[in-house]
Protein backbone atom coordinates (compact mmCIF):
# COMPACT_ATOMS: atom_id res chain seq x y z
CA UNK A 1 0.00 0.00 0.00
CA UNK A 2 1.06 3.62 -0.15
CA UNK A 3 4.09 4.73 1.86
CA UNK A 4 6.13 7.86 2.34
CA UNK A 5 9.27 9.00 4.13
CA UNK A 6 9.72 12.25 6.04
CA UNK A 7 12.67 13.49 8.08
CA UNK A 8 12.63 15.57 11.25
CA UNK A 9 15.62 17.35 12.74
CA UNK A 10 15.23 17.30 16.51
CA UNK A 11 15.29 20.83 17.91
CA UNK A 12 16.47 21.96 21.35
CA UNK A 13 12.90 22.79 22.41
CA UNK A 14 11.65 19.32 21.42
CA UNK A 15 13.71 17.87 24.27
CA UNK A 16 13.08 17.69 27.99
CA UNK A 17 15.34 18.05 31.05
CA UNK A 18 16.51 14.45 30.54
CA UNK A 19 18.01 15.68 27.26
CA UNK A 20 15.85 13.48 25.03
CA UNK A 21 12.77 14.16 22.92
CA UNK A 22 9.76 14.79 25.16
CA UNK A 23 7.64 11.87 23.92
CA UNK A 24 4.37 13.79 23.29
CA UNK A 25 6.26 15.65 20.56
CA UNK A 26 6.61 12.40 18.59
CA UNK A 27 2.84 12.35 18.15
CA UNK A 28 3.10 15.82 16.65
CA UNK A 29 5.76 14.48 14.25
CA UNK A 30 3.52 11.50 13.40
CA UNK A 31 0.52 13.74 12.70
CA UNK A 32 2.68 15.74 10.31
CA UNK A 33 4.00 12.52 8.74
CA UNK A 34 0.50 11.21 8.05
CA UNK A 35 -0.52 14.55 6.54
CA UNK A 36 2.59 14.45 4.33
CA UNK A 37 1.88 10.86 3.26
CA UNK A 38 -1.69 11.66 2.21
CA UNK A 39 -0.53 14.82 0.46
CA UNK A 40 1.93 12.66 -1.50
CA UNK A 41 -0.77 10.07 -2.28
CA UNK A 42 -3.30 12.69 -3.37
CA UNK A 43 -0.67 14.90 -5.05
CA UNK A 44 -2.02 17.99 -3.29
CA UNK A 45 -1.45 19.69 0.07
CA UNK A 46 -3.67 18.68 3.00
CA UNK A 47 -5.31 22.09 3.10
CA UNK A 48 -6.41 21.41 -0.45
CA UNK A 49 -7.42 17.76 -0.15
CA UNK A 50 -9.70 18.50 2.80
CA UNK A 51 -11.65 20.77 0.45
CA UNK A 52 -11.19 18.57 -2.59
CA UNK A 53 -12.79 15.57 -0.88
CA UNK A 54 -15.30 17.68 1.06
CA UNK A 55 -14.22 16.30 4.44
CA UNK A 56 -13.90 17.92 7.85
CA UNK A 57 -10.74 16.02 8.72
CA UNK A 58 -9.23 12.65 9.54
CA UNK A 59 -9.53 12.52 13.34
CA UNK A 60 -7.49 10.01 15.30
CA UNK A 61 -9.46 7.28 17.01
CA UNK A 62 -6.65 5.02 18.19
CA UNK A 63 -2.90 5.45 18.36
CA UNK A 64 0.05 3.95 20.14
CA UNK A 65 3.81 3.88 20.11
CA UNK A 66 6.61 1.64 21.35
CA UNK A 67 9.77 3.55 22.17
CA UNK A 68 12.96 1.57 21.57
CA UNK A 69 15.74 4.19 21.40
CA UNK A 70 15.66 7.82 22.49
CA UNK A 71 16.70 10.69 20.21
CA UNK A 72 18.29 14.00 21.19
CA UNK A 73 18.89 17.54 20.03
CA UNK A 74 20.48 17.56 16.58
CA UNK A 75 19.51 14.01 15.63
CA UNK A 76 17.73 13.64 12.32
CA UNK A 77 15.10 10.94 12.47
CA UNK A 78 13.55 9.27 9.46
CA UNK A 79 9.86 8.43 9.66
CA UNK A 80 8.71 5.71 7.26
CA UNK A 81 4.91 5.86 7.13
CA UNK A 82 2.68 3.39 5.37
CA UNK A 83 -0.99 2.62 4.97
CA UNK A 84 -1.61 -0.74 6.63
CA UNK A 85 -5.35 -1.10 6.27
CA UNK A 86 -8.44 0.40 4.67
CA UNK A 87 -11.80 0.08 6.40
CA UNK A 88 -15.15 1.25 5.12
CA UNK A 89 -14.65 4.75 6.57
CA UNK A 90 -11.30 4.46 8.29
CA UNK A 91 -7.69 3.70 7.54
CA UNK A 92 -4.69 2.46 9.47
CA UNK A 93 -1.15 3.81 9.39
CA UNK A 94 2.15 2.46 10.67
CA UNK A 95 5.12 4.75 11.38
CA UNK A 96 8.60 3.29 11.77
CA UNK A 97 11.16 5.74 13.07
CA UNK A 98 14.84 5.22 12.33
CA UNK A 99 17.82 7.01 13.80
CA UNK A 100 21.24 6.31 12.30
CA UNK A 101 19.71 3.32 10.57
CA UNK A 102 18.38 1.70 13.75
CA UNK A 103 14.70 1.27 14.55
CA UNK A 104 13.88 3.80 17.28
CA UNK A 105 10.06 3.80 17.49
CA UNK A 106 7.16 1.84 16.07
CA UNK A 107 3.79 3.55 16.07
CA UNK A 108 0.33 2.91 14.67
CA UNK A 109 -2.76 5.00 14.04
CA UNK A 110 -6.36 4.46 13.12
CA UNK A 111 -8.10 7.47 11.62
CA UNK A 112 -11.62 8.11 10.42
CA UNK A 113 -12.79 9.89 7.28
CA UNK A 114 -15.36 12.42 8.49
CA UNK A 115 -17.71 14.94 6.96
CA UNK A 116 -19.61 17.72 8.62
CA UNK A 117 -23.32 17.07 8.95
CA UNK A 118 -26.09 19.64 8.57
CA UNK A 119 -26.25 19.97 12.36
CA UNK A 120 -22.62 21.16 12.45
CA UNK A 121 -21.42 17.91 14.01
CA UNK A 122 -19.12 15.44 12.27
CA UNK A 123 -19.87 11.87 11.19
CA UNK A 124 -17.85 9.19 9.48
CA UNK A 125 -18.26 8.75 5.75
CA UNK A 126 -17.19 5.96 3.39
CA UNK A 127 -13.71 6.31 1.89
CA UNK A 128 -14.28 7.41 -1.74
CA UNK A 129 -13.21 4.92 -4.40
CA UNK A 130 -10.41 7.15 -5.71
CA UNK A 131 -9.04 7.63 -2.19
CA UNK A 132 -9.15 3.88 -1.68
CA UNK A 133 -7.35 3.38 -4.94
CA UNK A 134 -4.68 6.03 -4.30
CA UNK A 135 -3.94 4.70 -0.82
CA UNK A 136 -3.72 1.13 -2.13
CA UNK A 137 -1.06 1.84 -4.73
CA UNK A 138 2.46 0.67 -4.05
CA UNK A 139 4.71 3.65 -4.41
CA UNK B 1 -7.64 49.25 35.69
CA UNK B 2 -8.69 45.60 35.84
CA UNK B 3 -6.19 43.03 37.06
CA UNK B 4 -6.14 39.32 37.80
CA UNK B 5 -3.78 36.71 39.22
CA UNK B 6 -3.25 33.18 37.90
CA UNK B 7 -0.81 30.51 38.98
CA UNK B 8 1.01 27.94 36.87
CA UNK B 9 2.81 24.88 38.16
CA UNK B 10 5.78 24.24 35.90
CA UNK B 11 5.61 20.75 34.44
CA UNK B 12 8.52 18.50 33.38
CA UNK B 13 7.59 18.88 29.73
CA UNK B 14 7.58 22.69 29.96
CA UNK B 15 11.34 22.58 30.50
CA UNK B 16 14.24 22.14 28.09
CA UNK B 17 17.56 20.29 28.29
CA UNK B 18 18.98 23.21 30.32
CA UNK B 19 16.43 22.25 32.99
CA UNK B 20 14.52 25.54 32.84
CA UNK B 21 11.23 26.56 31.25
CA UNK B 22 11.59 26.66 27.47
CA UNK B 23 10.79 30.35 27.00
CA UNK B 24 8.19 30.02 24.19
CA UNK B 25 6.01 28.24 26.77
CA UNK B 26 5.77 31.45 28.78
CA UNK B 27 3.85 33.04 25.91
CA UNK B 28 1.39 30.15 26.14
CA UNK B 29 1.03 30.87 29.87
CA UNK B 30 0.53 34.58 29.12
CA UNK B 31 -2.14 33.86 26.51
CA UNK B 32 -3.98 31.77 29.10
CA UNK B 33 -3.51 34.52 31.71
CA UNK B 34 -5.03 37.18 29.46
CA UNK B 35 -7.99 34.90 28.67
CA UNK B 36 -8.46 34.30 32.39
CA UNK B 37 -8.30 38.03 33.15
CA UNK B 38 -10.93 38.90 30.58
CA UNK B 39 -13.10 36.01 31.75
CA UNK B 40 -12.88 37.47 35.28
CA UNK B 41 -13.66 40.99 34.01
CA UNK B 42 -16.61 39.83 31.91
CA UNK B 43 -17.75 37.22 34.45
CA UNK B 44 -18.01 34.56 31.76
CA UNK B 45 -15.66 32.06 30.10
CA UNK B 46 -13.78 33.17 26.98
CA UNK B 47 -15.67 30.69 24.81
CA UNK B 48 -18.81 32.50 25.90
CA UNK B 49 -17.60 36.10 25.71
CA UNK B 50 -16.39 35.64 22.15
CA UNK B 51 -20.00 34.87 21.25
CA UNK B 52 -21.49 37.35 23.69
CA UNK B 53 -19.61 40.29 22.14
CA UNK B 54 -19.83 38.91 18.61
CA UNK B 55 -16.09 38.99 18.04
CA UNK B 56 -13.76 36.67 16.17
CA UNK B 57 -11.00 36.98 18.75
CA UNK B 58 -8.41 39.25 20.32
CA UNK B 59 -5.34 38.62 18.14
CA UNK B 60 -1.91 39.67 19.35
CA UNK B 61 -0.28 42.50 17.45
CA UNK B 62 2.71 43.19 19.66
CA UNK B 63 4.25 41.35 22.57
CA UNK B 64 7.52 41.20 24.41
CA UNK B 65 9.10 39.82 27.57
CA UNK B 66 12.12 40.49 29.70
CA UNK B 67 13.41 37.40 31.50
CA UNK B 68 14.98 38.10 34.87
CA UNK B 69 15.00 34.74 36.68
CA UNK B 70 14.49 31.26 35.25
CA UNK B 71 11.96 28.79 36.65
CA UNK B 72 12.18 25.02 36.74
CA UNK B 73 10.11 21.85 37.05
CA UNK B 74 7.93 21.99 40.15
CA UNK B 75 8.08 25.76 40.62
CA UNK B 76 4.74 27.51 40.95
CA UNK B 77 4.80 30.89 39.29
CA UNK B 78 2.30 33.65 39.93
CA UNK B 79 1.24 35.77 36.98
CA UNK B 80 -0.19 39.18 37.86
CA UNK B 81 -1.94 40.50 34.76
CA UNK B 82 -3.39 43.97 34.37
CA UNK B 83 -4.95 46.14 31.72
CA UNK B 84 -2.55 49.02 31.09
CA UNK B 85 -4.27 50.85 28.26
CA UNK B 86 -7.45 51.02 26.22
CA UNK B 87 -7.31 52.22 22.61
CA UNK B 88 -10.20 52.71 20.23
CA UNK B 89 -10.13 49.07 19.13
CA UNK B 90 -7.20 47.68 21.07
CA UNK B 91 -6.03 47.14 24.62
CA UNK B 92 -2.70 46.68 26.36
CA UNK B 93 -1.81 44.14 29.04
CA UNK B 94 1.13 43.81 31.39
CA UNK B 95 2.10 40.50 32.98
CA UNK B 96 4.43 40.40 35.97
CA UNK B 97 5.63 36.93 36.88
CA UNK B 98 6.75 36.17 40.40
CA UNK B 99 8.53 33.09 41.72
CA UNK B 100 9.00 32.76 45.46
CA UNK B 101 8.06 36.43 45.77
CA UNK B 102 10.74 37.68 43.36
CA UNK B 103 10.04 39.27 40.02
CA UNK B 104 10.98 36.72 37.37
CA UNK B 105 9.56 38.11 34.10
CA UNK B 106 7.92 41.29 32.86
CA UNK B 107 5.86 41.03 29.71
CA UNK B 108 3.52 43.22 27.71
CA UNK B 109 0.91 42.65 25.03
CA UNK B 110 -1.15 44.71 22.65
CA UNK B 111 -4.25 42.98 21.33
CA UNK B 112 -6.95 44.02 18.89
CA UNK B 113 -10.71 43.56 19.15
CA UNK B 114 -11.72 41.99 15.85
CA UNK B 115 -14.94 40.97 14.14
CA UNK B 116 -15.40 38.83 11.09
CA UNK B 117 -16.44 40.75 7.99
CA UNK B 118 -18.86 39.56 5.34
CA UNK B 119 -15.92 38.50 3.17
CA UNK B 120 -14.78 36.03 5.84
CA UNK B 121 -11.78 38.17 6.76
CA UNK B 122 -11.32 39.88 10.10
CA UNK B 123 -11.16 43.61 10.85
CA UNK B 124 -10.73 45.65 13.99
CA UNK B 125 -13.84 47.03 15.68
CA UNK B 126 -14.26 49.65 18.42
CA UNK B 127 -14.20 48.34 21.99
CA UNK B 128 -17.84 48.37 23.16
CA UNK B 129 -18.64 50.80 25.98
CA UNK B 130 -19.42 48.02 28.46
CA UNK B 131 -16.12 46.29 27.68
CA UNK B 132 -14.31 49.58 28.12
CA UNK B 133 -16.07 50.08 31.42
CA UNK B 134 -15.44 46.54 32.71
CA UNK B 135 -11.75 46.68 31.82
CA UNK B 136 -11.38 50.11 33.46
CA UNK B 137 -12.67 49.02 36.84
CA UNK B 138 -10.21 48.62 39.65
CA UNK B 139 -10.67 45.15 41.04
CA UNK C 1 -3.53 -0.41 43.37
CA UNK C 2 -2.79 3.27 43.73
CA UNK C 3 -4.92 5.78 41.82
CA UNK C 4 -5.23 9.52 41.54
CA UNK C 5 -7.45 12.10 39.86
CA UNK C 6 -6.29 15.29 38.14
CA UNK C 7 -8.27 17.88 36.21
CA UNK C 8 -7.23 19.89 33.17
CA UNK C 9 -9.01 22.94 31.82
CA UNK C 10 -8.63 22.92 28.06
CA UNK C 11 -7.01 26.14 26.87
CA UNK C 12 -7.44 27.89 23.51
CA UNK C 13 -3.91 27.00 22.47
CA UNK C 14 -4.45 23.30 23.23
CA UNK C 15 -6.90 23.16 20.33
CA UNK C 16 -6.39 22.92 16.58
CA UNK C 17 -8.16 24.47 13.58
CA UNK C 18 -10.89 21.80 13.92
CA UNK C 19 -11.68 23.42 17.28
CA UNK C 20 -10.84 20.34 19.35
CA UNK C 21 -7.84 19.37 21.46
CA UNK C 22 -4.85 18.63 19.22
CA UNK C 23 -4.37 15.00 20.25
CA UNK C 24 -0.59 15.10 20.95
CA UNK C 25 -1.44 17.47 23.81
CA UNK C 26 -3.31 14.67 25.58
CA UNK C 27 -0.01 12.81 25.98
CA UNK C 28 1.38 15.91 27.67
CA UNK C 29 -1.63 15.84 30.02
CA UNK C 30 -1.07 12.13 30.67
CA UNK C 31 2.62 12.65 31.45
CA UNK C 32 1.62 15.30 33.98
CA UNK C 33 -1.08 13.00 35.39
CA UNK C 34 1.38 10.15 35.96
CA UNK C 35 3.84 12.53 37.65
CA UNK C 36 1.01 13.79 39.88
CA UNK C 37 -0.07 10.23 40.74
CA UNK C 38 3.44 9.19 41.78
CA UNK C 39 3.88 12.42 43.73
CA UNK C 40 0.68 11.55 45.60
CA UNK C 41 1.83 7.97 46.21
CA UNK C 42 5.28 9.03 47.38
CA UNK C 43 3.98 12.12 49.23
CA UNK C 44 6.63 14.31 47.63
CA UNK C 45 6.98 16.27 44.39
CA UNK C 46 8.49 14.49 41.36
CA UNK C 47 11.54 16.74 41.42
CA UNK C 48 12.15 15.42 44.92
CA UNK C 49 11.34 11.75 44.40
CA UNK C 50 13.72 11.51 41.44
CA UNK C 51 16.49 12.48 43.89
CA UNK C 52 15.00 10.56 46.82
CA UNK C 53 15.04 7.26 44.94
CA UNK C 54 18.25 8.04 43.07
CA UNK C 55 16.72 7.54 39.63
CA UNK C 56 17.25 9.30 36.33
CA UNK C 57 13.57 9.15 35.40
CA UNK C 58 10.67 6.94 34.41
CA UNK C 59 10.92 6.90 30.60
CA UNK C 60 7.99 5.75 28.52
CA UNK C 61 8.45 2.51 26.64
CA UNK C 62 4.93 1.91 25.38
CA UNK C 63 1.83 4.07 25.29
CA UNK C 64 -1.46 4.23 23.47
CA UNK C 65 -4.83 5.93 23.54
CA UNK C 66 -8.31 5.35 22.22
CA UNK C 67 -10.20 8.57 21.55
CA UNK C 68 -13.94 8.30 22.09
CA UNK C 69 -15.17 11.89 22.45
CA UNK C 70 -13.37 15.13 21.56
CA UNK C 71 -12.96 18.01 24.01
CA UNK C 72 -12.82 21.72 23.25
CA UNK C 73 -11.68 25.06 24.64
CA UNK C 74 -13.14 25.63 28.08
CA UNK C 75 -13.97 22.00 28.82
CA UNK C 76 -12.62 20.63 32.08
CA UNK C 77 -11.56 17.03 31.74
CA UNK C 78 -11.03 14.66 34.61
CA UNK C 79 -8.16 12.19 34.32
CA UNK C 80 -8.45 9.12 36.55
CA UNK C 81 -5.03 7.48 36.64
CA UNK C 82 -4.25 4.14 38.22
CA UNK C 83 -1.38 1.73 38.52
CA UNK C 84 -2.39 -1.43 36.66
CA UNK C 85 0.73 -3.53 36.96
CA UNK C 86 4.14 -3.76 38.59
CA UNK C 87 6.99 -5.51 36.80
CA UNK C 88 10.49 -6.13 38.09
CA UNK C 89 11.70 -2.73 36.88
CA UNK C 90 8.63 -1.31 35.18
CA UNK C 91 5.07 -0.33 35.95
CA UNK C 92 1.88 0.09 33.97
CA UNK C 93 -0.62 2.95 34.17
CA UNK C 94 -4.14 3.38 32.87
CA UNK C 95 -5.68 6.82 32.33
CA UNK C 96 -9.44 7.19 31.90
CA UNK C 97 -10.52 10.64 30.78
CA UNK C 98 -14.02 11.86 31.53
CA UNK C 99 -15.81 14.92 30.21
CA UNK C 100 -19.17 15.83 31.70
CA UNK C 101 -19.23 12.39 33.26
CA UNK C 102 -18.77 10.51 29.99
CA UNK C 103 -15.72 8.44 29.10
CA UNK C 104 -13.76 10.45 26.51
CA UNK C 105 -10.40 8.66 26.24
CA UNK C 106 -8.78 5.48 27.51
CA UNK C 107 -5.00 5.42 27.56
CA UNK C 108 -2.27 3.14 28.86
CA UNK C 109 1.42 3.50 29.57
CA UNK C 110 4.35 1.28 30.42
CA UNK C 111 7.27 3.05 32.05
CA UNK C 112 10.67 1.87 33.24
CA UNK C 113 12.48 2.72 36.45
CA UNK C 114 15.96 3.81 35.34
CA UNK C 115 19.19 4.83 36.98
CA UNK C 116 22.20 6.50 35.45
CA UNK C 117 25.19 4.21 35.05
CA UNK C 118 28.82 5.17 35.53
CA UNK C 119 29.17 5.57 31.76
CA UNK C 120 26.53 8.33 31.77
CA UNK C 121 23.96 6.12 30.06
CA UNK C 122 20.74 4.92 31.69
CA UNK C 123 19.72 1.37 32.56
CA UNK C 124 16.65 -0.17 34.15
CA UNK C 125 16.76 -0.94 37.86
CA UNK C 126 14.46 -3.04 40.07
CA UNK C 127 11.54 -1.19 41.64
CA UNK C 128 12.51 -0.68 45.31
CA UNK C 129 10.35 -2.53 47.84
CA UNK C 130 8.92 0.69 49.32
CA UNK C 131 7.97 1.96 45.85
CA UNK C 132 6.33 -1.39 45.12
CA UNK C 133 4.46 -1.17 48.39
CA UNK C 134 3.35 2.46 47.93
CA UNK C 135 2.12 1.84 44.38
CA UNK C 136 0.24 -1.28 45.49
CA UNK C 137 -1.82 0.43 48.13
CA UNK C 138 -5.46 1.09 47.46
CA UNK C 139 -6.04 4.75 47.99
CA UNK D 1 26.87 41.32 10.41
CA UNK D 2 26.07 37.63 10.03
CA UNK D 3 22.67 36.63 8.68
CA UNK D 4 20.89 33.43 7.74
CA UNK D 5 17.59 32.33 6.21
CA UNK D 6 15.44 29.41 7.34
CA UNK D 7 12.04 28.26 6.14
CA UNK D 8 9.21 26.74 8.13
CA UNK D 9 6.19 24.97 6.69
CA UNK D 10 3.24 25.67 8.95
CA UNK D 11 1.72 22.44 10.21
CA UNK D 12 -1.89 21.77 11.18
CA UNK D 13 -0.96 21.45 14.86
CA UNK D 14 0.85 24.82 14.82
CA UNK D 15 -2.52 26.53 14.34
CA UNK D 16 -5.30 27.37 16.76
CA UNK D 17 -9.10 27.33 16.51
CA UNK D 18 -8.95 30.68 14.67
CA UNK D 19 -7.12 28.77 11.92
CA UNK D 20 -3.90 30.78 12.21
CA UNK D 21 -0.54 30.03 13.81
CA UNK D 22 -0.85 30.07 17.61
CA UNK D 23 1.59 32.91 18.27
CA UNK D 24 3.69 31.22 21.01
CA UNK D 25 4.80 28.78 18.31
CA UNK D 26 6.55 31.62 16.46
CA UNK D 27 8.96 31.94 19.39
CA UNK D 28 9.76 28.25 18.97
CA UNK D 29 10.47 28.93 15.29
CA UNK D 30 12.65 31.93 16.23
CA UNK D 31 14.63 29.88 18.75
CA UNK D 32 15.30 27.32 16.03
CA UNK D 33 16.21 30.10 13.58
CA UNK D 34 18.78 31.60 15.96
CA UNK D 35 20.30 28.16 16.59
CA UNK D 36 20.49 27.60 12.82
CA UNK D 37 22.11 31.03 12.27
CA UNK D 38 24.82 30.39 14.86
CA UNK D 39 25.39 26.90 13.51
CA UNK D 40 25.92 28.47 10.08
CA UNK D 41 28.25 31.13 11.51
CA UNK D 42 30.27 28.60 13.51
CA UNK D 43 30.07 25.91 10.81
CA UNK D 44 29.03 23.31 13.34
CA UNK D 45 25.74 22.13 14.88
CA UNK D 46 24.55 23.81 18.08
CA UNK D 47 25.03 20.61 20.07
CA UNK D 48 28.65 20.78 19.04
CA UNK D 49 29.29 24.52 19.46
CA UNK D 50 27.93 24.47 23.01
CA UNK D 51 30.76 22.04 23.82
CA UNK D 52 33.27 23.66 21.50
CA UNK D 53 32.98 27.03 23.24
CA UNK D 54 32.48 25.52 26.69
CA UNK D 55 29.20 27.32 27.31
CA UNK D 56 26.02 26.28 29.06
CA UNK D 57 23.77 27.99 26.53
CA UNK D 58 22.58 31.31 25.14
CA UNK D 59 19.57 32.09 27.33
CA UNK D 60 17.04 34.70 26.23
CA UNK D 61 16.91 37.85 28.32
CA UNK D 62 14.65 39.99 26.18
CA UNK D 63 12.47 39.26 23.20
CA UNK D 64 9.54 40.77 21.38
CA UNK D 65 7.55 40.49 18.20
CA UNK D 66 5.22 42.63 16.13
CA UNK D 67 2.66 40.60 14.21
CA UNK D 68 1.64 42.15 10.90
CA UNK D 69 0.06 39.30 8.91
CA UNK D 70 -1.14 35.92 10.15
CA UNK D 71 -0.05 32.64 8.56
CA UNK D 72 -2.02 29.42 8.26
CA UNK D 73 -1.69 25.69 7.75
CA UNK D 74 0.35 24.96 4.63
CA UNK D 75 1.99 28.38 4.36
CA UNK D 76 5.77 28.36 4.09
CA UNK D 77 7.29 31.26 5.93
CA UNK D 78 10.80 32.55 5.40
CA UNK D 79 12.68 33.75 8.46
CA UNK D 80 15.57 36.13 7.75
CA UNK D 81 17.69 36.28 10.89
CA UNK D 82 20.60 38.64 11.44
CA UNK D 83 22.96 39.65 14.20
CA UNK D 84 22.20 43.29 15.03
CA UNK D 85 24.53 43.92 17.93
CA UNK D 86 27.40 42.46 19.94
CA UNK D 87 27.78 43.35 23.62
CA UNK D 88 30.52 42.29 25.96
CA UNK D 89 28.72 39.06 26.88
CA UNK D 90 25.51 39.33 24.89
CA UNK D 91 24.28 39.61 21.34
CA UNK D 92 21.16 40.88 19.61
CA UNK D 93 19.21 39.23 16.81
CA UNK D 94 16.49 40.45 14.49
CA UNK D 95 14.10 38.08 12.74
CA UNK D 96 12.05 39.26 9.77
CA UNK D 97 9.36 36.83 8.69
CA UNK D 98 8.07 36.89 5.14
CA UNK D 99 5.07 35.10 3.69
CA UNK D 100 4.56 35.23 -0.07
CA UNK D 101 7.12 38.02 -0.17
CA UNK D 102 5.29 40.26 2.32
CA UNK D 103 6.63 41.14 5.75
CA UNK D 104 4.54 39.18 8.27
CA UNK D 105 6.41 39.56 11.59
CA UNK D 106 9.34 41.53 12.97
CA UNK D 107 10.99 40.14 16.08
CA UNK D 108 14.07 40.85 18.14
CA UNK D 109 16.07 38.98 20.76
CA UNK D 110 18.80 39.66 23.22
CA UNK D 111 20.71 36.62 24.41
CA UNK D 112 23.53 36.11 26.85
CA UNK D 113 26.65 33.95 26.51
CA UNK D 114 26.74 31.90 29.70
CA UNK D 115 29.06 29.38 31.32
CA UNK D 116 28.41 27.08 34.23
CA UNK D 117 30.16 28.10 37.41
CA UNK D 118 31.69 25.77 39.97
CA UNK D 119 28.56 26.10 42.11
CA UNK D 120 26.46 24.61 39.30
CA UNK D 121 24.83 27.96 38.54
CA UNK D 122 25.28 29.90 35.33
CA UNK D 123 26.93 33.29 34.81
CA UNK D 124 27.56 35.48 31.80
CA UNK D 125 30.95 35.31 30.14
CA UNK D 126 32.63 37.57 27.55
CA UNK D 127 32.01 36.66 23.92
CA UNK D 128 35.27 35.03 22.72
CA UNK D 129 37.14 36.94 20.03
CA UNK D 130 36.56 34.28 17.39
CA UNK D 131 32.81 34.26 18.10
CA UNK D 132 32.80 38.03 17.86
CA UNK D 133 34.63 37.83 14.58
CA UNK D 134 32.42 35.09 13.10
CA UNK D 135 29.21 36.91 14.05
CA UNK D 136 30.52 40.18 12.61
CA UNK D 137 31.20 38.84 9.15
CA UNK D 138 28.87 39.80 6.36
CA UNK D 139 27.70 36.61 4.78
Amino acid sequence: MFSNITRVEIQFGDCDPAGIVYYPNYFRFFDNATAAMLSAAFAMHKRNWLDHFGIAGIPMVDTGARFIRPSSFGDVIEIRSEITGLGRSSFAVKHSVFRDGDLAIEAHEKRVWVVRGEDGGIRSAPLPEDVRSLLSQTK
